[in-house]
């Protein structure tokens, strides 16, 4: 009956993929991710200037799209999982105000966590998100530090300082 | 007296640094994150299961921390450029409730756009996000595709649908 | 002069009613309602899906029409009732985004308190939500301790703890 | 690979509980719903009036508490059912800031539904609110309406309508 | 039983005040005043680089104090009075996250409308901002155009283009 | 490469212009300004009662686009200045919900602080804020206390006390 789901590195398999339900981003969604980002660019908030360019309408923020998307995957809470950075993110189309986008998720990838081989893994995860006419929009790969299942006691604590072979 | 500042290809310069003021991650923000993303994960919004576990308090998600932090560097209205992605974005220490973070940017490199070498350029701007201790908690590129000043007038609707080479 | 108005439980009379002003329940209200509740199903947030539904457009959430009615009979404040609960909830008709309500509430009902007869009472009081077109689309009673005036100084505190009867 | 999951009247079986994760109710909450309700009383924003007050702390909205309670339950998205009403909702002990709430669901009830007997039926969900301290704070009936698996195809959309022996 | 109160320019005396309940402005009222206004100064959002200045704490912005102050005096709807503008607004003292305030309201003047004073008056209400030591943060003359009895049937869409001496 | 932009007394000058980029103000602008100033008057969240008034539409608040305007004009941090009060706001035009803004800003006035004129200033900015047809809907002095040069080291915190001829 508890809402933790334990999922080891060993449980991950390439190729196995969610769908998500659909969401509207909302004039709302825009509107108040302009006031936690303090992005105000007229690319979102003029709608009469936006209706001078050549998009025409009023664009959803990237970290917007990217922020919703990575959170429609979020579902059972995997307490063996941490989110570890993304790769590859790119805008392949603009998304406007009252788009509605769904997310597709498949792991593509399985490595060993090259700082605790014996211990971590990795796993991503390639996010595709579309729009109503099922255009893609955008692409990303959400990067995962896994605990091994004969580490199942580690201290997650340590794990992202000892990721330092990602540092500057 | 216009608050646009056309900036082109030509006139990025590797190297070139901007610093934010600070901007601390309140409890607020990490509740309205939640409520845009849909992520009410427990790491997040639960403190008392957080006092359980290893890093004790309530962590800020990624993604919050993230559009914050590319949030802070919009600064003045460049028409000449549009945000293309981000790649390798990496959190590499937590983020926890009421840390305050400031966001190093510097130009580091520039391309020309495989797609459209001619007119379009694009120009890498790393993000270091630090928090109040003078410890790094997230790295990222952010990618620009920019106008180059031949190209002055060019159609900016058209580039990321030009920019084929990214998707999937 | 004080913003408080002292109402015991002898001063309620059976039969008076309230009007309120009316209020639009907007897309924002909507996404806003998602955001602290986490409910994102796809009946309020995904317009493309619900145009594929009987009911043809998003639907406010049931726990925000209820919320917003109660908080519109909010007026003047008094210290000597407090909230105890709500009986017979019923969502009637649905709610769409842009909707208008208004709500009645008539004082119908009153008694004593079960565990406390001699200083406290319960008054019931019926709202009755219309929309734009006067059709009913919620009704519920909302259940209020009150003070008698022979308690006047009775400690708050304890009331809930004591209505143990309704306890599971 | 549907984020769907059809569950007919048939398939709801008396005894069946779930557990959600915690959430603490934050004062960003509490300012959130007076912004959403209306219901600025000083009971909830007057952290100075209310320390003169025998609570002595601030306290979360009935409404919010039985919002969010409510909210943490929605799981997967069952096209078969819809919220009707609730019923005998009890504020059973206050709840305050930074308190972090728990919420038990189980189905205890199923009754043909009196209006559609043959493709109709009500599922009743108790939820049991509990705080950090295992205490009771909100219990309710959550009121479902579910298709019969004979009545698969049944028009959702006129099935409020129909409950009209709920109206007053 | 309407929520409207029509009171008419005769109807208001010079020396009738009113005293709101007292609201506490709260972290999330500050970072919520950032995100609709866009002003994220380090003053009000970095509590690291306030703790280094002769303030030592994060203020509320001028505005946010002002709009807080304004709408608590919002109470029965006039629909004979319209709000025209407000006089030497002055923040006397700072306010600082986690203060409460409350606000005194006054009628000081009243005065025919220079442009139409046979049917329009102006009424100045004085409202003054205490914090909760007594102290005033903030002073404004609050002016509103409200209806002469005589010219009850008045179009109130008029009213603001008729004050053209005020315009620059 | 600070985000800081010192700029004393002596650095103002009369006449110097700034004009904003544009800024929509949505129906999610006046449901947040609602929420946060607890002003849910039917002139602003009630569509169906508007569109019964002759001015046939929803309006923003005065104090919304007084925060907002305020707020766009918010640039370059200068520590050397803060700001004091408004004088002659007036509400020239109504605003109605997805009416676009811009603010021009321009020093009108500089004077000697009349408590402290050997180290302190005050500079006069007129704000005149149009609508997406070019005309002014509001006006206001913007007023701000200025460090003189001479002055550098002094205690910004003393100054908003020192203002007691402002006082009631």
């Amino acid at each position: 009956m508890s809402p933790f789901v334990e999922q080891f590195f060993e449980d991950y398999e390439i190729g196995t993929a969610r769908l998500t339900t659909g969401r509207t981003l909302t004039e709302t969604d825009v509107v108040l991710h302009a006031g936690q980002t303090g992005d105000f660019y007229p690319h979102h908030m003029d709608r009469e200037w936006c209706a001078t360019q050549p998009f025409g309408r009023r664009l959803a923020h990237g970290t917007l799209v990217l922020s919703v998307a990575v959170g429609m995957t979020a579902g059972m809470v995997n307490p063996r999982a941490m989110s570890y950075g993304y790769d590859r993110i790119r805008f392949v189309r603009p998304v406007f105000i009252d788009d509605t986008i769904t997310v597709t998720a498949e792991i593509v990838a399985k490595h060993d966590h090259p700082k605790a081989p014996e211990r971590l893994g990795r796993v991503d995860e390639r996010l595709s998100v579309e729009n109503q006419d099922g255009e893609i929009v955008l692409v990303l790969v959400h990067l995962y530090v896994v605990d091994k299942r004969v580490a199942g006691g580690a201290d997650l604590s340590t794990r992202r300082d000892g990721a330092s072979e990602e540092q500057p």
